[in-house]
């Protein structure tokens, strides 16, 4: 612990806090800001049409020139995917280890940024300055090859982010969680630690990742046909794991799916993935192959619809389709929301009489993340005198504060905050402050950010009971109609079958725009608003449905 | 086995088959038809805005006249949803439980059918004659009371048709399965069974709904303030149990919510539920008691966004709101789908302090579906010559085959079916002859079958990007624009933010409808799709969204 004046420190989340993904962690030291990690994270349920959420990060942009690094603690988009978005409005060097950095330089080259970012490769082992301040890294295990934890040296003692990870004895590259270098960490009086709570109502272990060989030994064994491997295109280790698996079965192996194929070409050329019996083949040794020696390597395990996985499950896949006595291995548990999507998936490969190997009981998949009694183990490893839970649901994060209890961690020490709020740090002494605005970005297309509540609002009431539009032409003086009214719907009713209904429609709104008339309503928006009132009460009563009415009155 | 001349036996399910939900299975003797159980199901995610499913039965609309009976195992929504719409097209005799049909008068009065149906109750040993055939049924456990097996009686022998089921040896009302009845069944040579397949991919036996009481001791243990329980409304026993917990801790119940009290006052007036302590109180009484004195007996489980439940946790509901050291007991699995609600819910139930017992491992919840140990162990009491898994995804239904297979049942007297695919018997040998039309038909509002695959498609399209709405005037020739074109969206963009893109989408419009006049496209749909596809081309190149685009071309 330092006696020398000590800095201000504020540690905040702008994301990942009461969520799952688009973890961004931040620590300001003064002026300084350092962020940690910048994910994104699949839409919500009703944020329809949305196709990836990012962080707001208005903060960050509008203290730019305080930023100074990004720092990445793994490649999963959770942790890495809004880098890019952050790069166009601010320039930051970004430091990550070499896989990392080389699934993040795919990202940034696909969204087209205008200058090329400053990337600076890091190991477990590295020790740095960025600015003033000195960071150094430790060794992690999980799902995805070259995770660390980050470690930010203060002169209030050193803040741990262990990003995601779990602690595996037999990770299957054989580099286990640095015991040694956390200890040491521990006894020079840790100010903060930010923890990992995605398992923290897990009690017990998670098991290790090697684990999993026997169970894909087992998925494997005596099947009579091809058989179809789905996991994560970035699960590196479990994607060496079924390389074993299909050499000791003497089969090939085929990897199918644009991301799985760049994963895996990346990881093979940078010495992650091995496969020194050359078990990988191309896509036109397949159809030289027989059945029985194939091993289809794939995606699709969160029963994306059209997945490659899927298409194979329809027929409708160019080279290779499922038959009975195939074999389907899904080697990864479904993200939640995916539950039913996952079933459909597994229903639509089971009529094709293939068999279908998944589930918990299987040991085809260990979680990546440290369940109950690692977290206490990393607790007391690291004694910090603060703890902040973050990365999951507000409940998970709820479960970490009270492991981190149990273990002794001062209970007023322990921070559950939400997303913006902020803790802060002074001379070891820590308080909550006020909050940094925080939220979702919407990313639909191109447009980052002009998908709001009211686009998704409407989007909501369109996807419900569809549209109405009523045309109509007034004369000039707004007392008498030349043309119309006409009904145009779409997502309603069915016209055809419904012929009566919209015909009455159209008379009431001749109707009712007869009666607004004659009472001198003859600015447009009275006339709009009568017509709207009035036509959807009517539907309401006739058909239990709240279409939205759009009413266009042209003058002629 | 009789001997004598046989009739022609048809069994095919509208509804159950590949799918959660809405079970209609039809038993056909000559020109007789016996509908047995005809239930709804909730609309799959895609099918936006519809509210229920029910089966297509337009085949036995069509063949009306020779529908004798439709028979109910049990009141689940699952099974009967549909009776009350069937009952709108064809004049037939329900045979049902006392709850099943208390429950099912119910949802008659919603739909208010224009003739009162003719309800006929019978119970485990009713023996009664329909049409020219004798039927009887035979006690079965599941998570409603009241629910029955059903036996059908062929001169070719018995046909059984499980409903939902599990064999419970404590089970809460004291009525366990009829063994015996069974094994006589059994020695008669059945023709058939059709057995509920929703656990025939669970290891071993499913616990006895009296473990519950259990686990709701241990969960309302030392709770400091208030209980919340959220269970399913019609599920009386495990609302007698919470009965017993209550009162163990003297404590009183408040039952919240129009269908659990609705369920709890029928249970109560009939006798399936008691009330000896008068543990119930009304919800004036909770204003005066002391919280630590209060269950709040609710529904919600399946995480309702505007439950009660929902709702006590906003801090928005008019009776009582949830606070710190108050205990939510969720006494229910979420549904597959529902995860995610659920997730979000304990969430934010999280949020106000209050504790939250939820999930397998706590002993709050079992399931009403036999596992695998009891599906043989009633085919071996049974022993049917022919074999339909009924009830339940594909992959489950593959299950019990595999099971059905493990006990003798021979392989080809198993029918793994589709809905509408016919299993023929004749002289006890059986086939797989044609397919009887069959699908979904989805309720949206008051309509019944008008929201189809067009509407659908639209509803998805305008959830996706929204809608654009282009209006211009043209004068008669149409060589000229008059007014316009005037660009309205709804779910597309934030207009205020987008003027720039909308004002360049008009020019545009304005552009190429010259050009198309100019080379002499007068005709209104010519203009038309001319608009739309210039237009789709630009805004897809621009934001990567593919709004609908609704041109309203006008003359003055």
């Amino acid at each position: 612990m330092s006696n020398q004046q000590t800095e201000k420190i504020r540690i905040f989340a702008l994301g990942g806090l009461g969520e799952t993904g688009k973890n961004l962690y931040v620590v300001e030291l003064d002026e300084d800001i350092f962020i940690l990690d910048a994910g994104c994270m699949h839409p919500e349920d009703d944020m329809l049409g949305v196709d990836i959420v990012i962080p707001d990060t208005s903060y960050l942009i509008e203290n730019k020139d305080r930023v100074k690094a990004i720092i990445l603690s793994h490649g999963h988009e959770e942790h890495i995917g809004a880098v890019p978005y952050l790069l166009r409005d601010l320039k930051a060097p970004v430091y990550g280890s070499k896989f990392t950095l080389a699934l993040l330089k795919d990202q940034c080259d696909e969204i087209k940024l205008k200058k090329r970012p400053k990337f600076h490769e890091v190991h477990a082992d590295s020790k740095i300055k960025i600015a003033k301040t000195p960071v150094s890294f430790f060794q992690t295990n999980h799902s995805i090859p070259d995770s660390l934890g980050i470690v930010i040296h203060t002169s209030q003692g050193p803040i741990l982010y262990t990003g995601d990870f779990k602690f595996d004895q037999n990770p299957v590259d054989g580099k286990t969680m640095d015991i040694d270098k956390l200890t040491e960490i521990g006894s020079k009086g840790v100010l903060c630690l930010l923890s990992d709570s995605s398992n923290a109502e897990t009690p017990g272990y998670t098991p290790s990742e090697s684990l999993v060989a026997e169970g894909l030994k087992e998925a494997f064994h005596e099947a009579p046909k091809a058989i179809v491997v789905s996991t994560v295109a970035s699960d590196i280790h479990r994607i060496q794991q079924v390389i074993k698996a299909a050499e000791n079965q003497e089969r090939k192996i085929v990897v199918v799916g644009k991301d799985i194929e760049r994963a895996t070409s990346i990881a093979l050329d940078m010495g992650y993935l091995t496969d020194e019996n050359e078990t990988f083949i191309n896509k036109k040794e397949v159809k030289q192959s027989a059945r029985e020696d194939l091993v289809i390597l794939t995606t699709g395990s969160q029963g994306e619809p059209v997945s490659e996985l899927a298409r194979m499950g329809k027929g409708s896949h160019p080279l290779f389709k499922l038959e009975k006595k195939d074999r389907v291995v899904i080697s990864a548990m479904p993200n939640p929301g995916n539950e039913k999507l996952v079933s459909q998936l597994i229903d639509s490969i089971s009529r094709t009489g293939a068999d279908v190997v998944y589930g918990k009981t299987k040991k085809i998949h260990v979680s990546g993340h440290a369940s109950q009694e690692e977290l206490k183990l990393l607790l007391n490893l690291v004694k910090p005198q603060h703890f902040i839970p973050v990365s999951g649901e507000f409940r998970m994060q709820y479960a970490h504060k009270q492991l981190a209890e149990s273990v002794h961690v001062e209970k007023d020490n322990i921070y559950l905050l939400e997303k913006g709020e902020i803790a802060e740090f002074s001379k070891r002494k820590g308080k909550r402050t006020n909050k940094i605005p925080s939220g979702h970005v919407l990313i639909d297309g191109l447009g980052v950010g002009d998908v709001g509540n009211i686009v998704l609002r409407d989007r909501r009431l369109l996807s419900k009971d569809g549209i109405l539009v009523v045309v109509v032409t007034l004369n000039k003086k707004h007392d008498k109609i030349l043309s119309g009214p006409d009904i145009i719907s779409r997502g309603f009713v069915y016209v055809r079958e419904s012929e009566k209904l919209i015909k009455e429609a159209e008379d009431l709104v001749t109707k009712s725009l007869g009666e607004a008339m004659e009472q001198n309503q003859t600015e447009w928006s009275q006339l709009k608003s009568h017509v709207r009132d009035k036509l959807s009460r009517y539907l309401y009563e006739k058909t239990k449905r709240r279409p939205m009415i759009m009413p266009i009155i042209m003058e002629a």
